[in-house]
């Protein structure tokens, strides 16, 4: 093993996750997957590597620029790449194993993708994603569910006033003819109007005009989807300007329908509202989009997702109405660690317990009541060390790492078959039998 | 979205897992990572994606081989490469955060790595490895707690009669003076008994005799390390014949300390064995090495590991000694599979209840009754159909997917308040208040 040494470090837009800090993922992302198994959705684990085929040509030629491929040896052969989201996995697996799937197919995957977009604050090569989808279901009770599965997550996680933004792909095409945008010029249009948040009303309005929009259109067009009414009320606006239009008018009616279906699952108005300048960047949505966010700390989007009927069409024969939504918990970790909304019990260690060696003569003894304790579901470590043993530095280590409470076990102890406890955060101390040791330790933890 | 259908398929060597699979999967995953922080090993999670001088120089030639790198978009830059194992990460972060960690630091990870080996049988490109190891204690009580998180893992899933194979690398370097081989031939040495399983005694005199070694020493060694007495009755015998020679006297003295401290974790005598044939294949183990294998159904190793307390040391001025173990769920998947060792509750799918629906009139009461239960803490689905809603389709919908229990409410039950539950398992039936249907569900799902 004789080597030079080497830095230990990582790539740009790479991270390490050490316990503390993994205990707050973990906690996160323990809270999501319940909440999808409490709406039926079943775990589905796809590899990292896909065939390139399967991720190229789906999402567009600049973020094609972003897809990590991967080979091996001296073949240096093309043929995996490492997914770059979970949707266009979901679609492959729902065309190759169509016959061994039960639908509507709820399936939750929660596992990292890879971009290799620049590194910045927020914005790494490798996260994860939170996928929860419904496959083959057309009707609108499949999107209220899925806003409905975020709006529990949101609430469950103890998020301040998350806003589900609502729109819908048919009712944008809507606005295309009403501002007499040529279908051509559409995703110009959605470009522009993706911006919003960016650049503002007149900011968007002055790019649809350099485009050759007519400015009265984009004024017209601009004041209509900046309306804010609450709830359905803001539908009636629209359907007042654009119920003629075919395709704003059937946008219009699933909105409805979206409503009155996430009223029946007890999600409250004020968790949703209808927002027309919501637009998603992605290009294969068909119906109604979903975005989350949160004003304070205002770290955009924690969430996004919405209707893809032809996805798996590429994939399979026919293809199948499709639902669902990506929840981003870097970002939600980021505002949880801000506004510090862990609970007390996501600790900063997995152990309970620390128990001590008082000797080299007694450390038989203390790894004994380690054993016990663990057989009794106790979460314990046992002391240990190559130098002389000092309980004084045993009880800075537990407090170091946040150990909730210390056993110690003398020779005295030991000649009376009992043991010490000691609560670190408030020095409470207790002297018990091992045998009722488990019992007084679960209950000065959980005090 | 008009492009051309792509057949959706995986390269070799990659899998998916269904719903039932993962539930399988989860449960061994789950029952493992209780195992690590019920001995206090605490959670780490490190990149995919490790820079390329990191991994590379650490597993041999033909190791190297197998390793993935990746590279995305015109730039093809060939900094970064897929892990290979969970150790080499780990020393990277021991040298990265030496401040930020406590010593001694356990950690686990459970998580995906990729060596791009000839697809077959049992082996794949992309397979996951549970690590647990302890960094920073040199004594042998490092090393029995590492053997007795093993034996609870496999106390915990059940297993049939594994048996934890140990030995001692300074034993073996002892073998290499005890039959005359020198330094230079000790890996020659090693790589023939590690054929000892397939080849037999025969084959591995055969090969040591045609790399010149006396066949009267071959012989001695080949004779003294098939010993089989059971616990340290194992040590007598090749203390009688090595006890002269520095390092075997040194590896013996080891073995005697840690089976003293398994006897102290309540460690059976049973559950292991010292096994002077096990060499193990990488090269930076310097002191005991363990694997357990399962004769019925015989499927390879299932757990690998040993101390390794020159690694960390490339990564970082003074290594730290460090003892630690790998353990394959893959196997023990396959294992538990073909015994059938799974218990009941593990379940191909995730659903208590199918809140089915009687026909669009009664779609909200229905919708309605699913959030109600959620709300209880039932895992409930709610049927969908873009077609016209039969309950004998429900039914077999509910059957065909291994739901327990099915929730009817017609006009009839809406009108007093009510819903029918049946139990598909035995066709018990109970109808309750809404009030009183979650805890009448939890009933009828855990008798």
């Amino acid at each position: 093993m004789a080597q030079t040494k080497i830095k230990p470090r990582l790539a740009k837009g790479f991270r390490d996750f050490l316990p503390a800090d993994m205990l707050k993922r973990q906690y996160v992302i323990n809270t999501v997957e319940r909440v999808f198994q409490m709406y039926g959705y079943e775990p589905l684990q796809t590899p990292v590597l896909e065939m390139r085929e399967t991720l190229y040509g789906k999402y567009g030629e600049d973020a094609e620029q972003l897809i990590y491929s991967a080979q091996h040896g001296r073949s240096k052969s093309d043929e995996v790449a490492m997914r770059y989201d979970l949707t266009v996995p979901l679609s492959r697996v729902v065309g190759q194993y169509e016959n061994d799937l039960n639908f509507p197919f709820r399936r939750y995957q929660i596992s990292p993708v890879w971009r290799g977009e620049r590194p910045q604050k927020g914005r790494y090569r490798e996260f994860y994603q939170c996928d929860a989808d419904i496959v083959g279901v057309a009707g609108m009770e499949a999107d209220a569910e899925i806003i409905s599965v975020m709006h529990s997550v949101y609430v469950q996680l103890n998020l301040p006033k998350p806003i589900i933004k609502i729109n819908n792909r048919k009712l944008l095409t809507g606005m295309g003819v009403y501002s007499g945008v040529p279908d051509s010029q559409l995703p110009d249009l959605y470009r522009s109007v993706d911006k919003f948040d960016k650049i503002g009303a007149d900011g968007v309005e002055k790019e649809l005009v350099e485009r050759g929009i007519p400015a009265e259109a984009v004024r017209r067009m601009m004041e209509l989807i900046q309306s804010h009414e609450p709830g359905v009320k803001n539908l009636d606006v629209v359907e007042e300007a654009m119920g003629h239009i075919e395709a704003a008018q059937k946008g219009i009616q699933e909105l409805r329908e979206m409503a009155s279906h996430l009223a029946n699952l007890n999600v409250p108005e004020e968790a949703y509202a209808f927002d027309f300048t919501m637009v998603r960047g992605l290009s294969y949505y068909t119906g109604p989009i979903f975005e989350t966010t949160i004003e304070e700390p205002n770290l955009g989007s924690i969430t996004g997702g919405g209707r893809y009927d032809e996805l798996i069409g590429l994939f399979r024969r026919e293809s199948l109405p499709t639902v669902g939504m990506s929840l981003g918990i870097e970002r939600i970790i980021d505002i949880m660690t801000e506004l510090d909304l862990f609970p007390a019990q996501v600790s900063a260690t997995v152990v309970d317990v620390l128990v001590t060696v008082f000797d080299d003569d007694t450390q038989a003894a203390s790894a004994n009541l380690a054993a016990t304790l663990r057989a009794a579901g106790i979460r314990t470590e046992l002391y240990m060390s190559d130098s002389k043993f000092k309980l004084g530095k045993q009880f800075s280590y537990a407090d170091k790492k946040g150990i909730p409470l210390v056993a110690t076990l003398g020779p005295e102890e030991i000649a009376q078959g009992k043991v010490g406890l000691k609560r670190l955060r408030d020095g409470e101390e207790a002297t018990v039998s091992i045998a009722d040791a488990a019992a007084k330790i679960t209950e000065m933890v959980n005090i």
